[in-house]
């Protein structure tokens, strides 16, 4: 082992100095030139609370798809959405489905749920006891809020949900978090409610403030069936006339292959019926300055479909764990801010507006992915668009 | 509904004037200034193949961890590891674990699969049907072998894995892919082999090239059971003695929280009984120029712990869908390739050395969140380095 | 196509002559003797709401096992649990883990929830329209309660779960069911409960009685996470020298098996992370008249075990979704009474005791196949004991 | 405690007077008569291997269903099927069922698969030790193989599956095992294999013989994907006017019911996205002497139907862990031997047969319950034949 050390400075270790000695110590232990990285607009002074050990920046190129037709509660009119990826042909086929829907009519979006949870999980001496307490916590639900929602000016604890097993108690303690995504929020809130229970509940009990049920970082059932974020809905109803001339397929074969498509999805297992929604949404939250490892339990999709009677196609999609935020974490930083305000989703009372967005741009690209395998253009589009890959 | 439509150029949509045009059209449209996003040093010409519609790009910034100590086979020595994330405290707490593994001895790595598939599935007349081409399917595997490779220089068909149900077959064709992360490299192969079936099998078939099977940017049992892209695990043993003096914990009090953890993870049902993975994964992924929409599947994980006799603590992660390149798709764009210069990973025989060193990351990150729940450490960390969030 | 049709009386068709001539019937047309299905000692004119087109029984051989040590809140003393199977065994695997609990000191058992329910889902025109509707379901409970507890003395609505995606609402109508196992009584309630919602409901919506969200006779996550029928704990602590002397293992043998086989269950996705829980649930349900088929969901379990740092072992299982009645269902019938009436739960009153012999049955009978495992005791005594297998 | 201890006799424990020892200490120590279980006809001298501590039997009625019309490879024509249970409606249902798909021409039926294991669990120091294992393992497999084999006659090793994590590498021993069930053949066999690996296998390894990956009385993943038992698939398709005249629903309603009925069933994450396949199985089970634990395996189901052009409906279930058996276990005693009879299912070549009769029995129960929830007589039957329920 040698001694390289990651220069460090205690004063202020977002200052050009503090930044400069990290990159030159890259360039001197590694075999990075360094010199992208190095280069950004961005003011290291906004970066304390997102970032330690500061260096540089990833520069994730970005396309423009739009505009995106949604009708929305919080979301009405015309959007063009900012993608960040790499993966050619992304920005393609999300457009070409915006397209689709935009002659269809455009997307209806609905944010049927809104929560975000913290899960402590509480062990006793026995089953007993562990029910015992769960009881107790039913009649000190008021208290417990209070204490929770005093570490908060933006939290209010909604309820508490309670899955008994062996001597422990799982919880959820489910909160709404205004703009913020909340996960911060709900811990220290949460932490703080533990501490209150520890102090007054009359017998002995022990808890951990994450028992693995709110799966932070993690997509779960627990979370598709709760709503973890938001739960929104993207749907819409495409003349069968018009599929044909624009994807070059009829809205049966359409329909059909979904139908084999969920069969697989439930003999795999999946935590997704549909077709690729963590490509849209991670280019969004990338761009938008989201906690992009939210992407594993994003990225969640419930899809249904009928095809009516005359041919068309009813097409939707639930997001049932999105999680997002106009305020706070990267929604600040200079190029992620400038993205929240193309959407202008930027700052309070945007956060449902944002969510909206998301969802129609996950419809429109489920719908433009699903239209090309089944047509046989998919590999083909590859082939032209994305041409950097192997 | 307005006309107003995003420019592209026909000639070269990646010249300044089209990217100009693009950047002018959102400063009118929208109310974004488009002037941090305008602001790079990649050069557009490097862009085709990776994105369409280009008019900036999204600055991320970079943390520096380390050093991280891998005992690997393909990754030996001391690595620092670049995370591009928002989220304050990640850098800081995985730059904790890794401090904890170093005096530990390292971590050791090992790539235990390898493979990427398609996953085309063929429907019939009858059950019967479908089994009798599945038994055809055996006999002509070298044909059909030689058909998908003749699309590809570094892709190999490993074997098709066969999922009967009503008159349908369900397959995982299976691929060693070289440095690609290679899901295009077996769409277009598998596209190839499906063309000679549908061509020489003496029966009427219909196929889809993905019957979600391989479940592509969507996690599930399939992939975890039978590896998508790297299966690669990462162990370590901690001297109870280190565990306490470092994270103010005992192995004991650290190993019983793992199992009412684990046990949350079974009952919420999770793909992963861990803490955190996705937030490493997540951070290197946007950093190196991997496809970051497949940290839906790549950040699935298996934890198994050992309380030994002693105090000490066996600690490993599984990750069984670790989707990585570092060749093709994001890994030769300016930061991104001075990211796996960083690492000592770019280019061609680096992609398992990478996929040690992601593993080895997750391990520590697990070790240092794990530790900080049970310490009561998490909120307080938090609070002192997440200021960003509300 | 024969013209062969089943013999039934249309006064009485389970009077003896209908009965004689459907075993006639099978005489003649099948290469049944049908002559030991036709002795049978319960009267035929206790069958009718049990089965129809009656001819003859099954003779399932019982052994009993015990006596098996209860500490419930309902069950209390040493009971003799008799187990109908063919397997061999069976009957004395169950005893053996009968035998070592009481040496412990007896089985802990605790119901921790109880509920019953039927899950129908409600469509509409768009998401919109069933967040209206969710919110008109609140606000109108307790007209709805009053109308479904119309059709039953003995059931109670508790709450309705809900479950919104797409343009749908599903639904879980919980209630408790006294000594029943309630189907049929909260298939009934709920029927009315829907009638009254489309009569009174001032939109438009359509209903189906079963969602597949109550997964009557289909396991779920959802059946386990939020309880069907009885959610029971039995507990034990087991003394280090006991487990040694009685099972020839050691508690931290049994312990690291017992991870190793949850990790197995983790990844072969089981919605039981125990041994057989089924053998033992299975004997009984066929005994005292249960419904059989609820084995499917009844014999889902949550194991936890830890190993105390003296060398003891607690063990506990969780039977989240245990349906069991003590009336109504088969209860009533010739043997299936009086197997009731052996562990003194014939009647009313009595269904939480049942579930609470049931689940210190399985704790006995996971202990006793675990260490047999452990101790590679398993293929030996099958060998001895189960000679009619091939 | 007391001392009451369950008689048993050492000589011939199935002898007249050890029975009616038992009977007694029934009578004296429980509320019990035992008089009808003490009612039977089936010679005690043939249940050694079957049961121990005998000391009477379940009588379950059994009612007639049929005829069946099968058109199987190896069930072919009408059956009459005896269903043994004690729910009300139940054998209605099923007659019903079996009319509609007799009109319509028969069920065909189609083992796809057939397989029985054992898993076990190798564990290791580490990763790469797991890792050379698995390949030693594939060297081995002819030898392995030959060990395996030695210790039966109709059992056959037909692979070794291998799903390496962490330090351990879970198998599954997958194997022929003509006409009986094979749970215990396949035990004996791989601890036969277990010993030779261990004696020849040049390293150190530790081995479990199951590790949870056969996953034996519990439904699993893994289970449906690789197939437990048969594999069988049962298809119909299904006249619109048949379906309209017989269950009074249009086909379109049935299919569009299904589909709600199927989403449900993903987001509630269950092991069957039919309806109610463990009824059937389960009193077809009871009847013929198979092992009914097996139920929570058995009744996996995938359902899978599409609505033609024409109205049609095509309509399919696959059971992919039907563990069944016609010879060993219960299936050679007094009524269960009488009832594969019935069948035309007695004895060695028959397994297959029974395992496709029972699939077809398995549809038309499907049919039947999925119409009488859209045609809302659901409820209306049951409170007409299933009058013993509350």
């Amino acid at each position: 082992m040698t001694d390289r050390k990651i220069p460090r400075e205690a004063g202020d270790d977002y200052s050009p100095a503090a930044i400069r000695a990290r990159q030159e110590f890259v360039r001197t232990h590694t075999d990075s030139a360094a010199e992208h990285v190095a280069s950004y607009s961005l003011d290291p002074a906004t970066l304390p609370g997102n970032i330690e050990s500061f260096f540089g920046v990833a520069q994730v190129p970005m396309g423009l798809a739009g505009p995106l037709l949604v009708d929305g509660e919080h979301a009405q009119g015309e959007f063009f959405v900012q993608l960040a990826t790499t993966e050619g042909t992304l920005v393609a086929s999300y457009n070409r489905g915006m397209k689709l829907c935009r002659a269809a009519g455009g997307v209806t979006t609905t944010v049927i749920d809104d929560r975000m949870q913290r899960a402590p999980v509480f062990s006793f001496a026995d089953a007993r006891e562990a029910r015992a307490f769960s009881l107790w916590l039913d009649e000190h639900l008021e208290e417990i809020a209070a204490a929770a929602e005093a570490t908060t000016s933006s939290g209010k604890l909604l309820d508490i949900q309670k899955f008994p097993v062996s001597k422990l108690l799982y919880t959820r303690f489910n909160y709404s978090t205004g703009d913020a995504a909340g996960q911060n929020l709900t811990g220290k809130a949460t932490f703080a409610a533990c501490a209150w229970i520890k102090q007054h509940y009359p017998g002995e009990l022990h808890f951990l403030l994450e028992g693995q049920f709110a799966t932070d970082k993690k997509t779960s059932v627990v979370n598709m069936l709760h709503t973890r974020g938001k739960r929104v809905v993207a749907e819409i109803t495409l003349p069968a006339a018009l599929v044909e001339e624009q994807m070059h397929v009829s809205t049966d074969k359409l329909y059909n292959a979904r139908m084999r498509g969920q069969l697989g999805s439930i003999m795999s297992v999946t935590n997704n019926n549909g077709n690729h929604s963590a490509n849209g949404i991670t280019a969004i939250f990338i761009a938008t300055g989201q906690d992009v490892a939210n992407v594993a339990e994003s990225s969640a999709l419930y899809g249904f479909s009928e095809l009516l009677p005359n041919g068309d196609l009813y097409a939707s999609v639930t997001l049932p764990s999105l999680i997002v935020a106009t305020y706070g974490g990267g929604t600040g930083l200079a190029t992620q801010r400038e993205c929240l305000e193309l959407l202008g989703c930027y700052g309070t009372g945007k956060v449902r507006k944002l969510a909206e967005i998301i969802a129609a741009t996950v419809l429109a690209g489920e719908l433009s992915l699903g239209s090309a395998v089944v047509a046989e253009e998919w590999v083909q589009s590859h082939d032209e668009l994305g041409r950097n890959r192997p």
